[in-house]
């Protein structure tokens, strides 16, 4: 199958387009280096160090003898984005191309705008590029699970059936997303839809939970091939985060009580999730929705994880620095991936321990100055020590 | 009471400036003449001529005495957005300051990359701006009925309780819009709702249906103090264009069966809802939703009553050019405005029969060309007849 990965470049995007070139697939990837730049602006690197795309993709060659075929250039540009996918003419298209940080789109005004312009419209540049080459293009775009929030209901996977007034229809589920990021999520996802319902688009919504892990089978061959793994408060993801923590002796940092929960995956489930998307496509017109995860755990469920594999680590209580329920409850639903034989890689002692290792390996790259949460939900205008030179 | 009212040069920013100056608000309006700009490029014009900006708000001053303050810019600059709301400090915002078409957003790529850019781009500026100057400041914020599309069940305004697997939340309406246009409005939605839950904003989303009419007690006070009147395919709505076309002696174009519902009102009303929003704001941190409009119609309902009041008239079947249903069931509360003390002007033969006579008046303005409503919703490269010299 040609599949074109969209954000191949980065954490995810990455793993996922060398797992589809050794299953078989013939790939190609798209970047403009956005992520390495957000890097730049805010004084950290990956804790892992990482190859530039096309060195990993001649290294995937070698080790592989297997080739993906690379293209540099900006989504938001709609001239570029037809361009790349009428010369590829792939079969499905796996949409990681967003800026994908919450943190980083609460910073201001400028970051919340850019974050919404950059993934709404990249997003609208590929449903018109194919509409116009091929609508028979299945795009598997990654959402997240954060568009929901946290209501009081059990979550669905999109739909939702609702009965009032003796009345009945099925509906997309209510969303009350958590920042401008999770927003531009939802943005997408109403964009896209509309997109099947008027052009018999076909797509997937995956709606994905939080990610963790940095070792897949394919990237674990040679060291250029890994991919990027991120420790800092913009950037970083709660899993990550602590097992780096836990590696250079900082304490866990549990935001609030910590019974904030999400659903969680192995980095190697996700890349699992988005071959099954692309193997059993969407029909045309239809917007369909999975819920990417296999566990839900509290923040303080992670912690103590970790602490248990890492006894020595202690966990501190921060301040609350966004605006969401501490205790609330949780409780979403994840069969369809499962139905089409998605076998988990459940949250075990040796993941974490594996983790951790891989941290203390290269805990001389990590930047202190990075690593607090520091973007406040409550303030409009941030300014971020590690943005620019770090507060000594 | 302070009230700067965004995009107040529009069809209806325009009377709700005048309406509001006259009750003895203290107004300001702003605006970017991008509505003139469409005019331009589509090769129509407004059926009513209009006055420039400053013209009118000279002529208000020496009809009413009254002074309306004048801000020229654009939106989409958050530091013009930022020092017109320092400099005004109003109490209430009333932003009708969007891409209001739904053809006009799905003409193609551009017009909808445009359309939802311009429409959220500018709705975050504002919120940013307010949250800087002052969190107090009431947003007035005009939506569209369009945001919730045709459900099977009762539209409520803007929350639904929802019981679902035994528990209870009241949670978004969920939306179904019908364009690109609709869509940026759903998107400001949730941008504005999440604005009040973690800025402690104050906002009023008024879904408003279609407006007809053109008069107002305050713009009949002199020509030059006019607002616009749209009968073209792009930016004419159903009971304005209707009428233009029974004035020039054209079929009624009803779009397939005609048996799409929509939620209407009076132009008048639209300045009586608006200023009962500003002088009854939100509370601190309430995203509040009106739906705005006093009767709901089916387009067809529409066509027999010009029918009935100019008997001459012919009504023609066209293709259906949106995608929507042609029939469907569509029950919408109201009551909130009408809870605030609203007296509406329910339509009626004295209201069609004065808005047939002001076309005729300037029957001779219109182009021909810009009559037929071209834009295809399943087509995503529209090139249109009247964009550029008209078809002959």
């Amino acid at each position: 199958m040609r599949i074109l990965v969209l954000g191949g470049d980065g954490y995810l995007g990455w793993p996922t387009a060398l797992h589809l070139s050794a299953k078989g697939h013939e790939v190609g990837v798209v970047d403009n280096f956005a992520r390495r730049g957000y890097d730049l602006e805010m004084g950290v690197d990956s804790l892992v160090p990482i190859a530039g795309l096309q060195r990993r993709c001649e290294v995937w060659k070698e080790v592989s003898g297997r080739e993906v075929d690379c293209f540099i250039g900006d989504l938001v540009d709609p001239d570029f984005t037809y361009r790349v996918i009428d010369q590829f003419k792939p079969e499905a298209i796996v949409h990681f191309a967003e800026q994908r940080s919450a943190p980083y789109s609460m910073i201001d005004q400028k970051h919340a705008v850019y974050t919404q312009v950059n993934n709404v419209v990249n997003t609208l540049n590929i449903m018109f590029a194919i509409a116009k080459v091929d609508p028979s293009i299945h795009l598997v775009k990654l959402g997240t699970m954060g568009e929901y929030g946290t209501p009081n209901i059990d979550i669905e996977e999109g739909y939702l059936e609702i009965t009032h007034n003796g009345r009945t229809d099925l509906l997309p589920y209510p969303k009350l997303p958590h920042s401008f990021y999770h927003l531009s999520k939802v943005h997408d996802s109403h964009n896209i839809h509309f997109g099947c319902r008027v052009w018999g688009l076909k797509a997937t919504d995956l709606n994905q939970g939080v990610v963790y892990g940095q070792e897949t089978p394919e990237t674990a061959l040679h060291p250029e091939l890994a991919t990027r793994l991120d420790y800092d408060g913009v950037f970083g993801t709660v899993i990550n985060r602590f097992c780096a923590q836990a590696a250079m002796g900082h304490p866990l940092t549990v935001a609030g009580k910590g019974g904030q929960t999400r659903g969680m995956l192995d980095i190697r489930d996700t890349l699992a999730c988005v071959e099954l998307a692309c193997l059993n496509p969407a029909e045309a017109g239809e917007f369909r929705v999975f819920n990417q995860f296999t566990e839900s755990w509290s923040v303080l469920d992670i912690a103590n994880w970790v602490k248990k594999v890492r006894p020595e680590a202690e966990i501190t209580h921060t301040e609350l620095v966004r605006v969401e329920k501490e205790e609330h409850y949780y409780n979403a639903a994840n069969t369809r991936l499962l139905d089409l034989g998605l076998q988990p890689h459940y949250m075990s002692d040796e993941t974490i321990e594996r983790l951790v290792e891989i941290c203390e390996r290269y805990q001389d790259r990590i930047n202190p100055a990075g690593i607090a949460a520091t973007v406040n939900w409550r303030n409009h205008t941030n300014v971020l020590p590690a943005a620019g030179t770090p507060l000594r």
